[in-house]
């Protein structure tokens, strides 16, 4: 094995010169592209001081650049992306834009041209992560996306290095801020759904449309893109089933509560099967009851955890702000630094091969159930009702039941049973003539090590 | 700026041939080195495929090389460290001896052979990182030690990379796991601090000999560490003012319950002044209250935690097992696989240059304080020692009367103050006639963001 680079260019490499500034080009400037920018021009000499690395701000494209924007001067905003990702004047690309398209070409074309690219683009990560990761390496820089799932928090970097030599088991993240806002706010304050949303609106913690956060296709993206980085698979967006919180009810809320449970909408990425040359994961985003003692439970607000379990690390948790400008242009930040330092010393962040997993069918999962399930309150019911769980071998745990004028209401929390099983149970109920209604049907987890 | 690297030789580099091993010498074969060792032997395919790095045990050095190690091959165990630190047939040399001596010299010497050198060895990185990470910086070749603070956490390399452009404003920490357990034990369960230290020892939470937890030197050495790399300077364990917990009684732990917070062992390193050449910080170790919601609040047992605010990223917090032997050892693992990966391509990790920075002497500390003062109970009693705190700028937040029999306790809560004010009033304090004594002395942290 040679081991090279002890000489005095080595030396030169761990500490670099600050003034030899590495020159960045900056693709949009909205939220988090404005913060970077402002940052960038604000604290250039700190972060040279901080890092050993000059980032030397020379463009800022926009789609309009007749628009003033205070505090960026007009010479360095253009109009045309395209000529900045092949511009030789350009070292390193930064990519804040968002969604595929332009995005996808200014990123290839960069790479291609030998520029590593920084960006926060989990739209363009979570649907072509593995071949833009293929097209880095081929042009031998990095491509890094750090700021893409869970804004600030430091968590693919350490997936990525700090866990190389682990057998992570489970990825469990809430990255989603506006959906944990809201069940936050349902929990805490007892507000239903719908009131809930509208506060997070008022707030500035939802979009007037928020589907792409409620239905779970925010979470659905940075899901994919922590379980390719957990176990080293080709894994898109549209590989992960999901489930919003729109039919969340704040009688389940209130259950789960009195239960020892918070709800919390789950990005959840698991290993099946052993370790091997032909991984079996699940990856999947929908809402669950979590015990009020897990790590996860006490994350409250717009804030982003995720938790990690390993083989031989056990537990970890990595929190923090998921989203906002200033959070999510540090991340980059941190990303830009790097692809720098390692564009001057030629040794771009390692990469592995990614291979394509096989998913465990939804059907074959298995964890716990809460079911509330609304029934005429007479004598047999609740026998005829667990005949049906017993008839689909799901386990009841226990069960609660509650007076609702002339019905009942039961709370069954179930054992540990297949996905199938509880659905084909739940087929079952909604054509006994005693079943009125089925409310909320949600997921248990973290149970193992929290109870 | 010349980029180089873009060639054939990169690429390699990015893909590594799994089958070239990395010549790896464990020294220590203790908790931490027996589980690594065992990893090392039992997983090297697996770490192989998930990494691109294929580490290869070819040696142990124990003190006592004829005990029997059960599933340690006989071939690999030796009792010549020194000879292993400069064999040719030795790549990378790590080190889980522990304490200063003999572990100095032998990383000095694997440093100065041209080897990079992994440890877990926090009292070493604490007295004497800044020297060794120049030594490894003049050899080309990286010293890491993940491991050395905060067990299995991903918390080194996040501060030294990912934040490397972040003006960090303070890290708190929760780092040493018996005295997490035995103040969360006398929290949970009311019990003494005798009766809960008993029960850390009788769990193996706990040492025979606990001091060097509970008196804080522990927490002091990582507390010194931290603030290096959150501050690039040069902090050692004998900077760090510490105060352990075993003046910490469970009536205070019981009042701070009451008033909706709870005590732990911090190790704080913050930043006093204004960025610049010249920073001033200041780094301790002390019990504090910390208000309920605040995330570290959460940190049960003898889990850690480090909590991180910096001006762009905002809260973060890392989480996870802080001891044992695989937790650990998956710390160092993921350090191997990254002294590895840069042997061969010549590329170590970067270091920043240390200042020795300027420390805010501890009595111009400004916070909040807890006080539990006996008095007697009689008129006018209270406005005299409130005098006295008024006298010294001290100014009151809440205070709280207690019957004791013929005396009366007084809980205080102070607005923030600065400590040698509060040191003062304290002094005044006992002076007093009608004052019989001082009981619980605490600082009040975190409140700032989670009230």
């Amino acid at each position: 094995m040679a081991k090279t680079g002890t000489g005095e260019g080595a030396l030169e490499a761990r500490a670099p010169a600050v003034d030899a500034p590495v020159r960045v080009a900056v693709l949009g400037c909205g939220n988090v592209g404005g913060a970077l920018v402002s940052i960038l021009l604000g604290e250039g000499d700190a972060i040279a001081a901080r890092s050993g690395v000059r980032l030397e701000l020379v463009a800022v494209a926009v789609a309009d650049p007749a628009r003033p924007r205070p505090g960026v001067p007009a010479d360095l905003i253009t109009g045309d992306a395209k000529a900045l990702v092949t511009d030789p004047g350009v070292d390193l690309v930064i990519e804040l834009i968002g969604g595929i398209d332009p995005a996808r070409s200014l990123v290839e074309e960069a790479l291609a041209s030998g520029k590593p690219v920084v960006t926060g683009n989990k739209e363009l990560i979570a649907a072509h992560g593995a071949a833009l990761t293929e097209a880095g390496a081929r042009a031998g820089v990095d491509l890094l996306y750090e700021a893409a799932v869970a804004g600030a928090i430091p968590l693919l970097r350490p997936l990525r290095e700090s866990l190389a030599g682990e057998r992570i088991r489970r990825v469990m993240g809430i990255v989603n801020g506006t959906t944990n806002f809201i069940l936050t706010t349902m929990s805490e304050d007892g507000l239903s759904y719908t009131q809930a949303l509208g506060e997070a609106q008022r707030l500035g913690f939802a979009e007037r449309d928020p589907s792409a956060d409620v239905d779970g296709h925010d979470a659905a993206a940075k899901a994919a893109i922590l379980a390719a980085l957990a176990f080293r698979c080709d894994v898109v967006a549209d590989d992960v089933p999901r489930e919003g919180i729109a039919s969340v009810n704040p009688v389940d809320v209130a259950f789960a509560g009195r239960l020892g449970y918070v709800v919390k909408l789950l990005a959840v990425a698991e290993r099946t099967d052993d370790d091997g040359e032909d991984p079996e994961i699940s990856v999947r985003v929908h809402p669950a009851m979590l015990p009020r003692t897990h790590p996860l439970a006490a994350v409250r607000g717009a804030y982003n955890a995720v938790f990690v379990e390993g083989d031989n690390a056990g537990e970890l948790m990595l929190y923090g702000r998921g989203a906002g400008g200033r959070p999510t242009a540090s991340a980059v930040l941190g990303d830009a630094i790097d692809a720098a330092y390692h564009l001057r010393t030629g040794s771009p962040a390692r990469t592995v091969r990614r291979v394509r997993p096989r998913f465990r069918p939804v059907d074959d999962l298995r964890c716990a159930w809460y079911l509330n399930i609304d029934v005429v309150d007479r004598p047999g019911v609740l026998a005829a009702v667990a005949r049906v769980f017993g008839d689909h071998d799901v386990s009841i745990r226990s069960m609660e039941q509650v007076g609702l004028g002339a019905d009942a209401r039961l709370i069954f929390l179930t054992h540990v049973a297949g996905e199938g099983d509880v659905q084909r149970t739940l087929g079952e109920l909604r054509g006994l003539d005693v079943v009125k209604h089925i409310g909320g049907v949600l997921r248990v987890t973290g149970d193992e090590e929290h109870e």
